[in-house]
């Protein structure tokens, strides 16, 4: 890596939180610049603009979650044991390595629609791979028999995700971690029903 | 009504789809006035400040949707197609008279943390008297025998709420009706399985 591309990787991952905490219309140029130690020039002379950064940082922290689902599936080998890794890892992820300021996509997805559309769009199709993981794992599942043959993995993708998003944001809002826990046992009931 | 109170009321009407559609933080005096037609000095005469207007507005938008959910549950007699209204009233929502924006607690709940305290707390109220009205319909459901017994009231209250504001968020982000029609489907198995 050259000298430029780590700036540019120490810029991404220091101001990453801040994006997924704050959101992209509250992080501030003073708070990109008080978070890395850098100065406003450094900032700009690596980035076009607050835009690339953000859509930079909103990558790297749907990566951290990506890698902590690819590392918990990759322990499995049913299609029904890696489908239940969303109910673990959702349902633990105030203690996990979860980037702070929770699910990106949730984040992003609520911010005023005007604000970054290249961001939106973003998240947008991290919302449509996701769905699309799901369904190859639950249309592999029905091959191996392992699932039953009237299951519809695009409704069961959407279903997971809703319930994840809307749990997220539930504890988000009420402050009860509980809540959360108690959405992902459908998660995982709904899994085991497949 | 006197003169006051109905600027009053005025006000909130026309602010009521700003807020929940650019958010506490992204609605400005500025959009006030151009909404209502009014002059600062005039919002201002009425209301202590932006705060006062918005936690009005949150709770105009969310009388629209609870007198939706009233009106529509007053036609139907056993629990199940009470709370089956729930899946019928967010699958059309956007046909139905729901408020511009969406679901105001969705909005609310996902903006940054510190904008509006209140309007959060607010929120955080509205969701939880929305898991009390449920787990009291499906708690009746139970003692009526038209639920299983071994129903739990708190985990179906929470997951359908899950379910629907997931379901909206990912609608909003990705365009597509038909990903939010399909949790809908799920909303529905839910209560037809109680």
């Amino acid at each position: 890596m050259s000298k430029a591309e780590k700036t540019r990787q120490f810029i991404i991952e220091k101001t990453a939180p801040l994006f997924n905490t704050r959101g992209f219309a509250g992080t501030s140029l003073n708070d990109m610049t008080a978070a890395t130690g850098l100065t406003k020039g450094s900032i700009y002379g690596n980035f076009a603009n607050k835009d690339e950064v953000a859509l930079e940082a909103f990558e790297c922290n749907l990566n951290k979650v990506e890698n902590m689902i690819r590392d918990e599936m990759g322990k499995e080998r049913s299609c029904r044991d890696k489908l239940l890794v969303y109910a673990r890892v959702y349902d633990n992820f105030l203690k996990s390595p979860f980037p702070e300021g929770g699910c990106p996509i949730l984040n992003t997805a609520t911010e005023a629609d005007d604000t970054h559309p290249g961001l939106r769009a973003r998240a947008s199709t991290a919302v449509t791979s996701w769905k699309k993981s799901i369904e190859k794992l639950v249309r592999k599942g029905m091959e191996q028999k392992e699932f039953r043959r009237e299951t519809n993995p695009e409704q069961v993708a959407l279903t997971m995700i809703a319930m994840i998003e809307g749990a997220i944001m539930i504890t988000k809002l009420t402050g009860k971690n509980n809540y959360k826990n108690s959405v992902m046992l459908s998660v995982e009931d709904l899994v085991k029903n497949l």
